[in-house]
């Protein structure tokens, strides 16, 4: 018998069909003998719905009140999938957030949870019930109601598995679990049988939707055996884990791509101390998220550099740049859109040089110029005009060997430099 | 300055224009220079939605899981009426029932208010908060999410308005106040000025739904001063008080009726010790709530009886009463339906006898006979065939002088015996 954390997103749940079918799922567990806590994000396109109303009401809402009215999302959730579980013959007991012990700080909208007091999800499973909690929320120290965010019901997963030492933490999804590659882009992309939090976490940061960086931190920093699979079928899933299995021979797992990338460059700055402090905290202060920061070198007192935002922060940061010309003297600032940052993933990168040199050598026989390069230990980024990104994702799948593998991970004779 | 709390049904935040008035009104009411506590109802049709949702799930669904469900549709209306109140440039705070303080007994689906722990509500008023509460819930001594049941959120307006000494608990609805009788049956019927609490508990008792009966209890409990008014317009309302001032000279203040009535009558009883006991006992048992009992005189050790229930109890009365037979032996059960109860009310009658018997008369003129009658110190109640309800009320309206008064409570030169 085993300790098990299943979570459903808003999809999962999004209709009261799949409603029955997760509850089905969910006393299929129990009945193996298993017990079960269940974490629930709101049905489908329901906080959008309410996020609408708000909209209608107030343009900029205050955030203690969207708390207060988002997490009715998760808790029809709780109830009804409870009231399902119910119908199958079996106890269940629905807890909001702060009724499961969320402790958060009062950072409504993105509040970072403080503690979780899960004595009463701990006593419910000694009762033998199905615990489901509501994802996304929590209380802060005073009574508030509070949201945990972007990604937050899978963070709420996650961190009640380590509060209460669940063996596996499952991510119910819409796929079926962590692929090489965007199966849409190369047909034959595999489904990854284990993979680390590190190589994760990139692929999270990197745009592969299935789950949130800030859940595989937390699950990194806890030691949670995290487990991807479908909601919709019963194959098996990606397991995260700190060190997976099989990896050593593997210098490439995944390959990731943005679309969410505009570059801006600021050309001619003169080389002043303290230049680039001032412009990434004049961005810092508009809460403007930089990715890649790339200067060249200096040329008769003048530096050009460029960094990568988010599409929808460009203008503003275009507009913040423009603002402190009075401090930061330059020649011209410029943006670009329509490109794309694709990325190579391998915890194994670390021990095999030479990675990166192929990795631009293979963009550059599809005949795209790199306009930005980032590096981490586990990861290589390039910045290229989107047109090309099919193109390129299939070559570099190709390349790094990862068509070829009967299971990712597992050994073959392919070239692994 | 006054302390309001101003309670808003579901109707009256029905959409989002509805709760952009409402929200203007209560600013209003605080540019005035009035401290604002506001109880909100869930929003038109959104309770029945998540009944529908649910009972698509689970027939029965367990009590618990239904007050975690139906909760939300409060938490949505405060949620969004305080970003509505912030739009228009007032602070505002909305609070679910146990933010509010408001511990109950752990009876879910109706359960009673234990105790108001106001200090969060004074604290946000001290700030100048206009302080926004969901009406119909509150929390169990161990957690748990409650809701009051029927009528709840007028309970909630009236148990607030008395724990934090309000002045005034407003009732805003879709009717200008309490009138002589419907307006719909009789055209010149009149808004009352003023009425007692002990006339409109039982006016509300009768099925004039427009404050709920344990509402109105709670209020003369903790002499909370109530006005029902419209939330559609600026009329003066009707004050529900302890002693309405002018009521002296008034013998019938109102004329109600309430057509969910069924009569069951048990034939040749046998006349032994506990009959009724065991009858009642075990319609009591079953939850059956019977309003009017009228025995008959025994003739040869036989006596007849007849009671009145709801409608939706009629069947089941019956079956229990057959179930019992062994028990009390009888002849014959019968039930009948298309029934309708006439009641007149008013604090006057206690003083003037004969008013019964005018109204047996005014009904005997019409053509009608009475079927059951019940009497208590402010009010007659008759149960006659449905078909000539209108009749009925008009006579009686004319009857007891109720046309002609300019006011309700206004002295004139009608009949008043």
């Amino acid at each position: 018998m085993a300790l098990y954390v299943m979570k459903f997103g808003g999809s999962s749940v999004g209709d009261i069909e799949r409603m029955k079918r997760v509850a089905k799922r969910i006393v299929e567990k129990k009945q193996e003998g298993h017990k079960c806590v269940v974490v629930v994000s709101a049905m489908g396109d329901t906080t959008d719905e309410l996020i609408d109303q708000s909209k209608s009401l107030n343009e900029n809402p205050p955030a203690r009140e969207m708390d207060m009215l988002l997490t009715t999302g998760e808790q029809i959730s709780v109830a009804l999938l409870s009231m399902a579980i119910h119908q199958l013959g079996h106890q269940a007991m629905s807890m909001t957030g702060w009724q499961a012990g969320f402790r958060t700080d009062g950072t409504y909208g993105r509040a970072r949870i403080v503690d979780i007091q899960s004595e009463r999800v701990k006593n419910a499973l000694q009762e033998g019930q199905i615990v489901i909690v509501a994802g996304f929320q929590g209380m802060s120290e005073v009574g508030e109601i509070t949201t945990l965010g972007r990604g937050g019901s899978d963070t709420t997963a996650v961190a009640l598995a380590a509060a209460i030492q669940a063996d596996v933490c499952e991510i119910y999804t819409d796929v079926d679990g962590i692929y090489s590659t965007d199966p849409r882009i190369v047909n034959c992309a595999r489904k990854l049988k284990e993979i680390s939090y590190d190589e994760m976490l990139e692929l999270a940061h990197l745009g592969a939707a299935v789950l949130h960086p800030r859940a595989v931190e937390y699950a990194k920093h806890n030691s949670v055996c995290l487990v991807v699979r479908s909601s919709f079928n019963y194959n098996e899933g990606t397991i995260v884990k700190e060190e997976a299995t099989m990896e050593q021979g593997v210098v490439v797992s995944g390959i990731a791509y943005d679309k969410n990338v505009a570059r801006i460059s600021i050309l001619g700055v003169a080389d002043l101390p303290g230049v680039l402090a001032k412009v990434f905290g004049a961005l810092a202060n508009e809460h403007i998220d930089v990715d890649i920061i790339v200067q060249s070198g200096v040329l008769n007192g003048e530096a050009d550099f460029s960094f990568t935002t988010a599409l929808a922060d460009c203008e503003r940061a275009v507009s913040v740049i423009e603002n402190i010309r009075g401090e930061v003297p330059y020649r011209e600032v410029t943006s670009e859109r329509d490109l794309v940052k694709i990325s190579i993933v391998g915890a194994g990168m670390v021990s095999h040089p030479g990675v990166a040199a192929k990795m631009f050598d293979i963009i550059s026989r599809t005949g795209v110029s790199i306009k930005m390069v980032s590096t981490s230990e586990i990861k290589v980024s390039c910045v290229v005009a989107a047109d090309n990104l099919h193109d390129i994702i299939r070559a570099l799948h190709t390349g790094y060997g990862l068509d070829t593998m009967e299971t990712a991970f597992v050994g073959g004779p392919q070239d692994r430099r």
